[in-house]
């Protein structure tokens, strides 16, 4: 894996760029849509692709569990068995197993914990976690961290940084012994709450490391928006110009926005794929939600401007009666016009960072998408 | 709406035709999947068009009710509506009234219900069921009907055979009222549930009143296999040569060969589409329940010999994953799946008419799918 920084904004820290992987070239700022059961929910993989996305997330925790790796491995690795041949990044479960497991234990070699799914228990350790995703067969891996809640004291935040920087370690010596790095990279997380000195300390660290990109873990999961940001421009002041810089979790249109101002290259989210299955839809104008009374009668699509599939095809009072009716059919539609409006809003980030005008084309999507 | 019949089985009562309609033209015998809510549950248009299906069923009970009939002659029509641009047959909500409501009460001149979304109170005529699929705009049309269950006694189905008599002529001065003739058309249903002398009566009745084309309701409702196969037989000597005739209901392999074989032309069934989301898919040597762990570590398609986009792309083992994660992917490819093995069957039951080795197919389709 390369990466090339093509241009950098005047006025802010938005970088253009181009990572080149495996299976195809992704420009950066870039979102990935999340494929957390090896499928981007409700849709087909030729419809992600159409969208002209390249780069999908897959979830290690989940696959580990359902089906399990060894048999993705058996089945020609996780792009063959999902029939998805662009690239995908895979977390390490380590969100994953602080979020949704019971009963884990954090130990000085990994972390002990029960599924979420039948409660069976489960070990891992940065070996472990490398090894499920070497049998995926993902092009960028993710070390294994300790995540911690919004509102944690700053000894145990402290605790959990420097945990997260001996499993760095494990997981870039388990990398180095099993898996081929012209096929597979491993990024660094890195970690600290909502506290600037842990911060600090965890980007020189896990940089210290020289992982070929960066991941800024641990935000967006309560923190004021405010703070999010701030946190951000903080952080990435002490990581490499020439890695990328990967926002974990965010995908609101808004902070994608702050967030590549800041100097961020790439981001994940179930935002978009979730809201959609909840009838909430992006327009420019913001979003709608589509059960609203009001799109009863609109024989209109749900964007007038969008040029997606579902709206050349579907009004708003279609989408509305799937809803109503609860069809399968209504997340499809909805999951591609979400996906589709992401994937234009990143082109859209990436044209206005190459003909230096970023900063206007962020202020007028704001000012309409806010109503301001 | 013209039927034209191209070529009879010898040896059994198979048929070969076509039906010209104003969106395209059907070979039959033909399939229809089953678009209740104005969407072939889980999939696109342009999947089932991609399937060679030119011709599907929606219900207008279900549209009726939600979104209304009149929304959707606002929004341009059911075609327009639901982005299909080929044929729609819509039923007239007769089964549906006798099925799924509430509180229903027949009376002279239609039937009195509640709906079983919300409770509310409706009254279909013959009049108003044309003129909602008028509003719906369906190509074909179907008069309301008195559906009787399984056990009814003979003097019950004889008086509701009576009443389809009357309302079929109800509806045969509405659409003539009301209808445009080159856009649209309206078969007659002949009901009499298991009684002989009934099916008769109605067939005499109903072919009196001159339709462009005939149904046989009220069947595979839990009468036994052979009862049913000789009810068609039986049915089919009393309807006339040169207009289609359309088995309401009946979808099955087995079924649709040994009905085709008594002459029957048309078929509508949810099973192929309601089978798939239940993981129930058609093989050639019958139907697997893709739950089962049997299919755990089957990296090959779940029908080897099947050539639908979903048995190109993935192996048994990630439909079953996609189940077991309960995955919207997994109805999707499923239905697409079944739906393309019924469209397949259709096709080869039409090529083996044409090449007159239809009851050859029929007996080596059978021998294989039902093992013996």
């Amino acid at each position: 894996m390369t990466f090339a920084l093509k241009k950098t904004d005047a006025l802010s820290r938005a970088r253009l760029g181009s990572l080149v992987l495996p299976r195809g070239e992704v420009d950066t700022p870039v979102f990935m849509p999340v494929g957390t059961n090896a499928t981007v929910k409700s849709l087909r993989p030729d419809e992600i692709k159409a969208m002209e996305y390249r780069l999908i997330l897959s979830n290690a925790y989940h696959l580990y569990l359902r089906p399990g790796d060894r048999l993705i491995r058996d089945a020609g690795g996780l792009h063959d068995f999902m029939n998805w041949q662009g690239n995908i990044l895979t977390d390490s479960g380590g969100f994953q197993v602080f979020s949704l497991s019971e009963l884990r234990t954090v130990e000085e070699d990994g972390v002990r914990f029960r599924s979420h799914i039948d409660g069976s228990r489960h070990f891992f350790s940065p070996e472990k976690v490398v090894e499920i995703q070497r049998n995926l067969g993902s092009e960028i891996m993710m070390p294994i961290d300790e995540c911690t809640p919004g509102a944690t004291p700053h000894d145990r935040a402290a605790a959990a940084e420097e945990r997260t920087f001996c499993w760095a370690r494990g997981c870039r010596a388990a990398f180095e012994k099993l898996c081929d790095p012209e096929r597979q990279s491993l990024f660094g997380i890195v970690q600290g709450n909502v506290y600037n000195d842990l911060r600090e300390r965890s980007a020189k660290n896990i940089t210290s490391l020289d992982f070929p990109g960066y991941a800024i873990g641990g935000l967006s999961v309560g923190e004021r928006k405010d703070v999010m940001y701030s946190l951000i421009a903080f952080t990435v002041d002490f990581l490499p110009q020439d890695r990328p810089r990967y926002l974990m979790g965010v995908g609101e249109p808004t902070d994608l926005l702050e967030a590549v101002s800041r100097g961020i290259d790439m981001f994940d989210c179930v935002l978009p794929t979730r809201n959609a299955r909840n009838a909430s839809l992006f327009t420019r104008d913001g979003a709608v939600g589509l059960r609203n009374r009001r799109f009863m009668e609109q024989y209109s699509p749900v964007d007038p401007e969008c040029n997606c599939y579902t709206c050349i095809h579907y009004s708003a009072a279609y989408l509305r009666h799937l809803f109503r009716t609860k069809e399968i059919l209504a997340s499809v539609l909805s999951t591609i016009h979400n996906l589709h409006f992401l994937a234009e809003l990143m082109a859209g980030i990436r044209l206005s960072i190459k003909e230096e005008r970023f900063s206007l084309f962020k202020m007028s999507f704001l000012a309409r998408y806010l109503g301001e």
